[in-house]
């Protein structure tokens, strides 16, 4: 399965692909981030940011959309123009008949690091790691949308219910190191199979 | 000018076209609503949204798109979801080439009834008066979108600036009665060829 995370952010959109294979092994296909310049005007900006996503998914071509879910900031315009570039992005997902799913920070902090409030460095050093990179991920922003794809890899489809549901609604979930057939795999695979059963969107040609 | 307002919202997404006459007349072209399902993904929720606008766009061809700026509700989730339909409205003015307006509520309510307060009601009375029609526009959020394109005719390009400027900053404009050359349609008309020269965007064939 592979995977686009999009960490969404007007100044900055992170862009992450990753594949994932047997195990919990995941790998790096292609990291970046879309910038735009605070003198356009917002809806040029979301152009932007909307043909950047669109070239991605007719380029590498991935099987779900993840998206960070946007939650208050001390910040309202940030929270607005997040959520406009999350909306793009979403919609971007449903035109390219893509399944898409939704992740909490918390969730992506537990799913890399074992804890939901980790640090961001703590997270950029997980990301690392787990793809088997000789150095973090940049710009630290693609390190995000990295670890939203990986979240993904192992939490499974929607908002990671499939996989809270087994972890009895805790939202943590076991270190990202180690092999074999974790609970969180079985859990993953569970959960790619229900997200295919419910078809709401027609399946990639 | 031909102005498509957009109220955006997940569940109910008014949408409202007026065209410009002489003097500050405006007149009704259409009105409606696009109501999205609460059981659909997010993603399909947009993407219906956007397909109607640009239905609108495409059948009616306006000028100019003017969108409700968002700012902090009580409900967080609302925000987000009302910033996303704002997005993807926004981005769809982007993918026509028309240039795009922000306007505030309390822009909206001064515009249309002479105080950025007014109660609901108030704002629904004065656009059925200014649009000539024999009742209230039904449903009441698609009310809101023609408010904000008769905002839109009356205080010009950008999100006001123009006119605010005229007014010394002021946040009320004189009251939507009246006939002849007033100051605010000589700030619109000023605001109109500003926002022609400054053409950031492609002007439409």
């Amino acid at each position: 399965m592979r995977i686009l995370g999009v960490d969404p952010g007007m100044t900055r959109c992170g862009l992450g692909v990753v594949d994932t294979a047997a195990g919990r092994r995941v790998h790096l296909v292609e990291v970046g981030v879309v910038r735009t310049a605070a003198e356009l005007s917002p809806h040029l900006r979301l152009l932007a940011v909307a043909e950047e996503i669109e070239r991605w998914l007719t380029t590498l071509r991935p099987d779900v959309v993840a998206v960070e879910r946007v939650f208050a900031q001390a910040n309202v315009r940030s929270v607005t123009g997040t959520s406009q570039v999350a909306g793009v992005a979403m919609l971007a997902a449903a035109r390219a008949h893509l399944p898409l799913a939704l992740h909490t920070p918390s969730e992506v902090k537990a799913a890399v690091t074992g804890n939901g409030r980790a640090e961001k460095a703590q997270v950029q050093e997980m990301v690392m790691r787990i793809l088997g990179l000789a150095e973090r991920p940049r710009p630290a922003d693609a390190a995000d949308a990295l670890a939203l794809a990986i979240c993904h890899a192992w939490r499974g489809g929607g908002a990671g219910s499939a996989v809270r549901a087994q972890y009895g609604g805790a939202d943590t979930l076991p270190r990202a190191t180690g092999a074999g057939l974790t609970p969180a795999q079985r859990a993953w695979a569970e959960a790619e199979r229900s997200a295919r059963r419910a078809g709401a969107v027609a399946p990639k040609l």
